[in-house]
């Protein structure tokens, strides 16, 4: 594919490709996570879509991938550009700090002063060229060694996502809307959440993330040192024949943080985290709700169908079905509905309650029913 | 088993097994209908549970089938005790006249002065007792000349039934109960059925039929004479090596009617159709929101499982879901909800819709996917 722009010099993007999606069971499994689906209808998975986003501002070989042993293959299949040096194999789960921070650390050592970009596997984008602009953007900003988030402009009092409240220009060259970042904010109640909307001093938090890698390893150092050792570590083994036995001592000790909790408010409350404000369409897809918004592109009539449409019957005119099983499915008189059929499981529920589907794979995990999760 | 109570002489009960239950698609199919499911959750079919009624009332060898030939084998499996020469199958669906009218002429013609009482297979009664009083009841009056049906006290204003007027004592010897029937009426509108229910002039049409043979078979010859005359035709040469050949040639040219119309109608217009007051439970299980209730015993906030309730996850108070093919089932904040789960088709309505549910059959039906019929 020859890339409608040119790369950004000195970046490297990283995709931690983990975390299973539990409000999407049982589409998302353990063994399929929601980034192997193609939550939004375009005919390639969400990683795959990540992955045709990104490359042409990284160019070649410049995309790295944090996942799972377990998704080795699958991820493989889905990007066959991927190079083995580029593909990061976690042993077990550590979240977000020990995944991005030892991309971090790789590739510091490998090119030092590189700028890293860490963007979820899992998100839908719409409106590429914003995206690309404001990656342009945050890389500039990144290289005046702040830490830069993209931060999307709210278009409703969302209580699913995360807040970045922001309201003072970071005044820095070649980044003329980065702000500076005042505070990240959790969910929000629906209140709270229309407060937001309506100050216009807040946009949603994205989770992605582009600094210089150094900057990155300079903030765990402090605030994580611990960790940060053990990433040093294992990034001096990385590229020789002992990564093996340094994984295996050193991954499973890795305390378990998200990127936001270690680095991003710890530098936001430092002054030095920034924000590009994204005019793209976001969505982290959390759940079904979600998946029928995307899909029926605003219109609150029409009823999302993923899969196998031909198999179903409905005089439903919202919600969303996800046909995964071959059968045949009738729906009469439900409304708001979201029904997920595939073939060892089947979800009922409705829209307002999407976000509550967490609860059933809490209940199937506690009941040791590991073979549908 | 030991009957409790004595046989009634000359009496002998016809029970006419077929129609799929569209309304509990998919459920119920062409090639298992409702009557072999058990739905009532007694670990009995309603056509095992109709037999077992029955056969204290009547004594051994004395309940005759009318069934599918495609039925056989099941209806052989779950009625062991039925004798060769009382299954009847159709070769094709020629409605209840034909199945209840060739059942009279094989049994008037065997055992003259015979009285028949006809009783669905797929009903469901609690108070057995109660029943057998009717039953006996209605068999005198039945020995009177008159034809008699048993009509249930209705409980509430139901608009799935028809209804039976009824306001003067016919005057029967040992049939003190017995009312003359004024008229039958189609299945009412709410407003009607309320008024139905606050007159107690109505009682809940059951299609219990009783009569002579000879008097069900005269009536048929001054309504239906080619039917009559096929009918006795059929009956002439039943038990002889003839039957298979008079059966392929007659039985298809019947006129399919119901044996409301052809009977019950032109009896009540003659002043000649009594009813008896039934004082049992009695609900024709017609569609989910039906069996919800049988389930949940008048408890609103019950959630109604058939099948593997082990395998079903719910927040839900109440509905119904039908687990039947081996998958985990989660519902999560759905309200008088009905999901029925089979190996190759998926319905969820609501309680409120589901007398909608023949309108998948025959959507289905239309689109030619007889493999989900």
């Amino acid at each position: 594919m020859t890339p409608t722009v040119a790369p950004i010099s000195l970046f490297h993007a990283v995709i931690p490709a983990g975390g299973i999606g539990a409000r999407l069971w049982p589409l998302s499994r353990a063994e399929a996570p929601k980034f192997l689906h193609d939550l939004a209808g375009t005919g390639s998975s969400l990683l795959r879509a990540t992955w045709d986003r990104l490359a042409p501002l990284t160019g070649d070989g410049r995309i790295m991938v944090v996942t799972g042993r377990a998704h080795r293959s699958a991820v493989e299949a889905q990007l066959p550009e991927l190079a083995d040096n580029n593909l990061v194999l976690e042993t077990e789960p550590r979240d977000s700090s020990a995944a991005v921070g030892l991309a971090a650390a790789i590739l510091e050592k490998r090119e030092p002063g590189v700028v890293i970009g860490s963007f979820a596997a899992d998100h839908v984008i719409r409106g590429t060229r914003f995206f690309e602009m404001a990656v342009r953007e945050a890389v500039l900003a990144a290289q005046s060694g702040s830490i830069v988030t993209i931060g999307i402009r709210p278009t409703e009092p969302a209580i699913g996502f995360g807040y970045i409240k922001a309201t003072q220009a970071a005044g820095i060259v070649g980044a003329p809307t980065a702000l500076t970042v005042d505070e990240f904010v959790e969910k929000p109640t629906q209140a709270v959440a229309e407060k937001y909307l309506a100050s216009g001093d807040y946009l949603w938090n994205a989770g992605m993330f582009i600094a210089q890698a150094r900057v990155i390893l300079d903030v765990l150092a402090e605030t994580q040192p611990q960790m940060y050792a053990g990433l040093m570590e294992l990034a001096e083994a990385w590229d020789t024949p002992k990564r093996a036995l340094v994984v295996d001592r050193v991954w499973p000790g890795l305390t378990k943080i998200a990127l936001d909790y270690s680095v991003a408010e710890p530098a936001a409350a430092h002054g030095n985290m920034v924000v590009i404000p994204g005019e793209f369409d976001w969505d982290d897809v959390g759940d079904f709700a979600s998946i029928a918004k995307l899909h029926s592109n605003g219109h609150k009539t029409d009823l999302a169908i993923l899969g196998e449409s031909a198999r179903v019957l409905s005089d439903s005119a919202n919600g969303i079905v996800v046909a995964d099983s071959g059968r045949t499915i009738a729906l009469v008189g439900v409304k708001d509905i979201v029904v997920v059929d595939t073939p060892d499981a089947l979800l009922v529920t409705t829209i307002a309650h999407a976000q509550r589907v967490k609860n059933v794979v809490d209940a199937l995990r506690l009941a040791g029913r590991d073979d549908v999760l």
